[in-house]
C-alpha cells in the first residue's frame, strides 16, 4: 500500500475542499448571513492541513487497483466528515451525527434528510446542502484529475473506482481529458435546466439549488413540501432534466460528435423503454385520483423520473397510490440510472449484462457443447465484467440484507424499514410508509443512522470501495 | 427432442400415479367412505392410459440434458393435474383451479391452502393431501428409477433436474441404486418419526398424516390449527425431524457407512450454525411474550425449523412477534434447507458457494494476478457450478418481481404479497399478514393463484425446468 501516494491525494482533497466553500461563503456575503465566518474558517484550515500534507510530493507514485479503492474510499469519508462542520458549527443541526447524516447523503446524492424543517435555515446552508449534491454527483475525485495535472495511465484505478457502472470507458487516451470532458458537459446541462428554471419565473436562489440538486440527481429540497409547490412548468423541467442527468454522459459527447449510433447504446435505450413503460402503467393506475389523464401523467412522469434517477424530489406523497404502483416505484428504484451518469441504483447496463448472462446459460443448458459470449452493442462484454457484476448483485444482497436487519431492531414496519435501505443504498432519499416523500429520516436511532450512512456511501461508490477497507488483506504490505 | 421417450417415461408415471392412489382408497375402505369410488375410477384410468403409452419401448433410449427437464417438467404438472382430481370430484374442492392449486402445494411439499377448514374432510382426501408431500418430496421421478429397470447412466439428465442442490453426487456408480438408497433412508426416516408421533398418544391417522407431511417438508396440517393442539412432546418430535428432513440425504448415507467426516459437510455445520443462531436472537427477542424461556424455546425452535425447512406447521401466530423476529423468519425463508434434502428455498449450499465466490473476487480486484478456485470440503467446486448458481439466482429474482408485480394488482399490503411470493417460491406455505400462520391463501384471484401455482413448481423443481419448456429452443428438432 503505497500510503505516501494516499495521503498526498487527500491533501490535494482537502484543498479542493477549501475552494468548494466558496460558493456558499458567497451566499452568506450576498444575504449577510454571519454564517460566512465558519464556511472561511472551514476553508482556511482545510487549506493549512491539505497544504502541509501535499508539501512534499511522493517520489512512488505507483497506484494500483487496491490504493485506487482505498484513496476514494477515505476521500468520501473526509469529504463527508468535514462536510458536516458547517450544518454543526451553525447549530442548524446540534448533534454531529445528524449533521454527518445530512452530509453524505448530499455527497453520496442521496437527498434523505433529519431536518423537519429545511424553509428557516439560512440561505448560505441551504446552498451548501445543494451544492454537495453537485460535487458528489460527478464525482470529487474525476474533479481533482479534471483540474490537476495527476500524471499517467494509473489515474484510471481512481477513476474506475469512483465512477458508477460496471465497466468504465474512457472517452479519449488521455484520463485527464475524460474527465475534464464529463465535467464540461455536466456543468453545460446545470447551466442550461439553471436558465430553463429562471425563464419559468423561479428565483436566483431557487433555480441555482434545483439545478445542483437535479443535477447530481440528488434530492435536497429547498422547500418542505419538495417541488410541490412550484409551477407545471418548472416540474416539467426538473422531470425532463432528472432523465437527462440519468443518461450515460458518454452519450452526450457522442451525440456532440454527431456520432448517433454510438450515442443510443442498447442501454439508453431499454432505460427509455423501462421509463416509458413504467410511466404508462403507472399512469393508468392512478388516473382515478387526479382525475384527468393530463394531471396523473404529469406527476406519474416527474415521480418514476425522480425515482428512477435516484433524485427523490416528489410532487405529490406517492406513498399513498394503489400498490401496483407503490411496488412499480420500489421496482424502478433498484433499477436505477445508466452507468456513467449522476444517477444511483444497480444500473440499467448491470440489469442488461444479467439478461443475457441468463439467456445465455439457459441456452447453454440445453445445448451444453456450445460456446457463446454476451454481446452489448456488437462488442463482447469480457468476461470479468459479467463476473464483477455477480459479484456485486451479491455484494448487494449481503449489505441489503445486513442493513435491513439491523433497522428491523427499531420495530417499524417491515415496508419502512425496507424502503428506507432500498431509497439509502440506491441513493434515491424518500421511500414509503416512515420514511415517505412528506417524511423524513429524524426518528432512526444512532446505530440505525450509522448503518444508513454507510449504506449511502456504499451505493454512491457502487459497494466495493467500501467493503474492502475493512477486508485486512487491503492494508498488507 | 426424443418425444417418443418422453412419452414413455410419461405412461410409467401414470402407472406409479395409479398406484399412489392405492392408500387413500385403503383410507376411504377403513372409514366406510363414499370416495373409494373416485379413488379406484382415477387409478383406473391412470392405469389403462399408462399402458397404452408404455405399449411399444421406444428404440431410441437417448436422453440428453433437455429431454431431462422436459420429462420432469411435464411430469409434474401431469401429476399436479390428476393429483388435483380427487379434491374435484369429491366436491371438497368444487373450483378445479383451486384444487389445482392444493394439489401443486401439495406435491411441491409447499402447503399453502385455500381450505378454511379441513377438520370437515373425509380422512380418505386428508390423507390423499399429506401423501402428495411424501410422494413429491423426494420426487416421483427419483421413485420410478428406484423401482424400474430404465437403463443406464442418461438417467442421470433425469435426476439432476429433479433433485434440489447446485450439483447432485451420486452416492454409488449406478443411478438406480442412488436411487433406492435415498428412498430407503427416507422410508426409514419416516417410519421413525412415526413411531415416536405414535409413542406421544397421537392417534394412527393424525401420527401417519403428520409424518408424511413432515418427511417431505410439506407442512398441510390436519387440523385448523395445525400443530398448536398437540403436546410439547409431538412439537419437539417434529421440530427435530423436520431439521432431520431439511439435512442432505447422502450425510446419511456416511453416516451409515461411518464416515463422519463426510457426513458433516461444510453445509450441514453451516445449516446447523445457522438454526441455532437464529433460534437464539428469536428466543432473547420473543421471551417476554411466553413469560418463560422454556416456552419461548420450545416455539421458536418449532417455528424456524419449520420455515427453514420449508415445512410450514405452525405452534403460534409468528406473525404477532416483533419486527425483529418478523425479519429473521423471512430470511430464513430464503436460505431454505441443505441441497440433497426434501427441504426448500435457495439452499445453503448454494448460499455458500455464493458467499466463497465473492470474497475470491474481493481478493482478486485487489491482487488481480492472483488466480484462484473456490472450495467445499476440500474439493474445489467447478466453475460450471458457480455459474449455473448465479444464473440461479438472478432467475430467481426475475422470477420474485415478475410474480410480485402481478400479485400487486391484488392491491393488498405490500408484506401480504411480499412473503406469498417468498412462502411459494420457497415452497413454505404460511407467509406473514394476510397470508399469515392463522390464514389461507383463498382469497387470490385466479390469475394470482396461477401465478403462485407457477412459483410453487418453479421453487420446487428449482425454476430451469419450468423455464426452459417455454423456450422455443427447447422443442427444435
Amino acid at each position: 500500500m503505497n500510503l505516501k501516494m494516499v495521503s498526498y491525494i487527500l491533501g490535494l482533497l482537502l484543498m479542493f475542499q477549501a475552494v468548494f466553500m466558496a460558493i456558499p461563503a458567497v451566499t452568506a456575503l450576498c444575504y449577510g448571513e454571519q454564517e460566512l465566518w465558519i464556511f472561511l474558517g472551514i476553508a482556511l484550515i482545510c487549506l493549512l492541513i491539505g497544504r502541509l500534507m501535499t508539501w512534499r510530493k511522493p517520489k512512488n507514485k505507483t497506484l494500483f487497483a487496491r490504493e485506487g479503492f482505498v484513496i476514494v474510499a477515505l476521500s468520501w469519508i473526509v469529504l463527508s466528515l468535514i462536510g458536516a462542520m458547517p450544518f454543526f458549527l451553525s447549530r442548524e443541526i446540534p448533534n454531529y451525527i445528524d449533521a454527518l447524516f445530512e452530509s453524505v447523503s448530499g455527497f453520496t446524492t442521496t437527498g434523505a434528510s433529519i431536518l423537519t424543517e429545511v424553509e428557516s435555515l439560512p440561505r448560505s446552508i441551504i446552498m451548501w446542502r445543494s451544492f454537495t449534491h453537485w460535487i458528489g454527483g460527478m464525482g470529487v475525485l474525476v474533479f481533482i484529475m479534471a483540474f490537476l495535472p495527476l500524471s499517467g495511465a494509473q489515474n484510471m484505478h481512481i477513476m474506475k473506482a469512483e465512477s458508477p457502472g460496471p465497466s468504465v470507458g474512457k472517452l479519449v487516451p488521455r484520463v485527464k481529458t475524460t474527465a475534464l470532458l464529463l465535467y464540461a458537459i455536466y456543468f453545460a446541462l446545470t447551466v442550461m435546466q439553471w436558465i430553463l428554471l429562471l425563464c419559468g419565473g423561479m428565483s436566483l436562489f431557487d433555480s441555482l439549488n434545483t439545478a445542483f440538486a437535479t443535477a447530481g440527481t440528488g434530492g435536497f429540497g429547498i422547500r418542505n413540501d419538495s417541488l410541490n409547490g412550484y409551477s407545471a412548468y418548472v416540474q416539467i423541467v426538473v422531470t425532463v432534466f432528472m432523465l437527462l442527468f440519468s443518461i450515460n454522459f458518454n452519450s452526450y459527447y457522442f451525440l456532440l460528435r454527431g456520432k448517433l449510433k454510438e450515442a443510443f447504446t442498447t442501454e439508453v435505450k431499454a432505460f427509455l423503454l423501462i421509463v416509458g413503460t413504467v410511466i404508462t402503467i403507472v399512469t393508468i393506475n392512478i388516473h382515478a385520483i387526479f382525475g384527468s389523464v393530463g394531471e396523473a401523467l404529469r406527476h406519474a412522469a416527474f415521480t418514476i423520473a425522480s425515482l428512477i434517477s435516484t433524485t427523490g424530489f416528489a410532487t405529490v406523497d406517492f406513498n399513498t397510490w394503489p400498490e401496483l404502483s407503490r411496488a412499480l416505484l420500489v421496482l424502478v428504484m433498484f433499477v436505477g440510472a445508466c452507468a456513467g451518469s449522476t444517477g444511483g441504483g444497480i444500473k440499467v447496463s448491470r440489469i442488461l449484462i444479467l439478461c443475457k448472462s441468463v439467456t445465455k446459460e439457459l441456452r447453454n443448458m440445453l445445448h451444453p457443447k456450445q460456446v457463446k459470449r454476451i454481446t452489448m452493442d456488437s462488442h463482447a462484454v469480457d468476461h470479468d465484467v459479467v463476473r464483477s457484476v455477480n459479484v456485486y448483485m451479491i455484494c448487494y444482497a449481503v449489505i441489503f440484507i445486513g442493513s435491513f436487519l439491523v433497522l428491523s431492531l427499531e420495530n417499524n414496519d417491515l415496508v419502512t424499514t425496507f424502503t428506507a435501505v432500498t431509497a439509502t443504498l440506491n441513493n434515491i432519499g424518500p421511500g414509503l410508509e416512515m420514511v415517505g416523500p412528506t417524511a423524513n429520516y429524524a426518528f432512526f436511532s444512532m446505530p440505525s443512522k450509522f448503518v444508513l450512512i454507510f449504506d449511502m456511501l456504499a451505493g454512491r461508490l457502487e459497494l466495493f470501495p467500501m467493503l474492502l477497507i475493512f477486508l485486512p488483506n487491503t492494508w498488507k504490505k
